[in-house]
């Protein structure tokens, strides 16, 4: 049996995003920029295709949502352009991000530094989260930007976005949020939500690669980062990827019309597992379930590198991470464990679980039953684990 | 009849190159970072797409290819990362662009002037070409940066690259090519060519929209413009579009296997609609075609508005332009004819006719035809020519 368990890494294409962009593969190749009709072929169903981003998001027509190639260069786009709109020679200075962002944005902040802007890292308790005190304690009249994910890509836990950006405001910052990993998940609504800026990729909510999007609020200036030709407006130069843009405000549309049921069926599917790591001895998980996206856990079951768990559940088919994929090709520790005070031992058995609407009952009783075997079998190898049979426990 | 000729504004994705992405949209959606088998299901197709496109535009195992999401992007990347590497509180403090370079680079450079760096524009002939004697007469050690495209979108008039690149070096600046127009088209070959940087786009070469590449040469030091994840080296972060990249070698290698039948067959059937555009009275067009790519024409019809052409020829299901895609939505003069000195009224009177391996002598013959008509029908109702039908002159 397969399994994929790794859906916040990337998902499955819709087959219904997957078949609709076709034609703007094969027959329908024009430009949308172009005047003729092989550009104007691409009009309606691109209009349409951000009808549903604008609905599916919160966004009012007043607002822009601007088309990328994925929310590393939305995030990118929104730090760079704060920096040179916002703080180069004027009085502000300070950037604000929580302790368990994305690489997209602590590496774009550290590039920042080095031109001297000063990034506050505000740290997380233990359930990986910063709350509204955490901010007030750090942000003043010098802070340009506050940038808080939506939901973290490795506990899935969800931040208090709405109040975040509304103490933001109240010191006449800007405040921009990674939604990547609470699009199509959760509702997201971004203009409820107070936010001026807003990331997301269209492959984590089963859209395809290479697209993606930022929301920003009507009257916010941002400098663009790819400059050129008139397209968006002249936000975002490129030619339009119309294949991919029809493909992700589909994709969206099928993502709010289930969550509901993500809410029920992937979420009881998501606790039935969790339920079966948990019963084995000395593992816990990260955070509470209720304030948790619904697909996600991310365990540490003591004794067991979460390398040598991927691969010996990769053997039985199950797909699932240490951690961001982004990262998960060095045999680091993981850095939210470490970020929320885990002993560096815990850091190490990181194993996340990431389940999708397209995962079933059968797939999920299979993956905990293999996740059993697994830490029974790694656990028995383990130099820092002394793991005592049942039967010889009982003194058979 | 349905004829496209306007494939240097996009071009139809190559059949063979749609195939091939297929699984890569569908059932391997896998994340290239994720360390399990969805992940490394993408390796080898990666791999393949990779070593497609540095034999195909001539890099060595240890220069960089970089994926990007288009041209645009590549080119944004290379002129603002220059201004932080190599501008910023160092010596130099110069670039240097062609004066018809497309928007991504003039528009990119005309946000480093808003930073203080001096853009020299380099004057264009009336073939809108520049010499390297052009160049010399304003580089010095001042120069961070020479950017000259290495075919013309509008003319397609090819660049004395080599050389250009070559005097670049002799004053120690970089020396970075659009390469978009020249790919597929002609062959290019970047180490041969001796440049440091260069820019490209699959959708120009019949690969699919949303991505692109920059060429790095060994040793180049460039920050990244995405930072992120430690994706491609981490020069450039964001999930890899698997579908794209696969897609845009196989595009790569077939346009590149089709270069002689490019020079022979399409060369000839834009020579006839040339001809066929020639023979009209009062037509002219820019550029030997010699030192063009085979594909391309920028004629001006006097009398005749471009976009009065253009709505002619759609109505007649022929795709024109009357100049770059990214600026058609302007009833604006063609900028290039500004820059090779044309009077106002020609420079409105832009038809780029653009042609792939696509196209058919049947259709050439019928776009001929349908040009001729429409320069009746529209210097009939010109108030800035005066037509005199044959059939008048002859005195019947």
């Amino acid at each position: 049996m397969k399994v994929y368990l790794d859906n916040n890494a990337t998902t499955k294409l819709d087959p219904s995003a997957y078949e609709l962009m076709q034609p703007y593969l094969s027959e329908h190749y024009g430009n949308p920029n172009s005047l003729h009709q092989w550009g104007s072929a691409t009009h309606a169903p691109l209009r349409e295709a951000m009808d549903k981003l604008y609905a599916g998001l919160g966004a009012r027509d007043i607002d822009d949502i601007i088309i990328t190639s994925c929310a590393t260069e939305s995030i990118n786009w929104v730090l760079k352009s704060i920096y040179f709109d916002y703080i180069l020679g004027k009085d502000r200075n300070e950037v604000i991000i929580s302790g368990v962002e994305h690489p997209a944005v602590s590496m774009a902040a550290f590039f920042l530094k080095s031109l001297g802007v000063k990034v506050i890292d505000l740290p997380v308790n233990s359930e990986g989260l910063c709350s509204v005190d955490d901010l007030k304690s750090v942000i003043s009249e010098k802070t340009a930007l506050v940038n808080v994910m939506w939901a973290n890509n490795e506990t899935g836990m969800i931040f208090p976005i709405k109040e975040l950006a509304e103490l933001s405001h109240e010191y006449g910052a800007l405040f921009h949020t990674d939604a990547t990993q609470a699009v199509g998940k959760i509702k997201v609504d971004f203009n409820a939500a107070g936010v001026d800026l807003a990331s997301f990729s269209a492959h984590k909510f089963h859209g395809p690669k290479g697209v993606g999007g930022l929301y920003i609020k009507k009257g916010i200036k941002l400098s663009p980062l790819l400059h050129g030709g008139e397209h968006m407006g002249g936000r975002r130069s490129g030619t339009l990827n119309v294949a991919g843009i029809v493909a992700m405000g589909e994709a969206l549309r099928i993502a709010n019309l289930m969550l509901d049921y993500e809410d029920s069926h992937i979420k009881r599917l998501r606790d039935k597992l969790e339920d079966a790591i948990l019963v084995l001895p000395d593992t816990s998980v990260v955070g509470s379930r209720t304030n948790r996206v619904p697909n996600t856990i991310l365990a540490s079951i003591k004794g067991v590198e979460g390398e040598a768990m991927l691969w010996d559940l990769n053997k039985n088919g199950i797909a699932a991470s240490t951690g961001s994929a982004c990262a998960s090709e060095d045999l680091e520790s993981n850095p939210i464990m470490e970020a929320i005070g885990a002993e560096n031992d815990l850091a190490h058995t990181a194993l996340r679980l990431s389940l999708s609407r397209f995962n079933t009952e059968e797939e999920i009783d299979y993956a905990s039953e293999q996740i059993k075997l697994a830490t029974e079998r790694l656990r028995a190898i383990s130099s820092t684990y002394a793991y005592i049979p049942k039967a010889y426990r009982k003194g058979n």
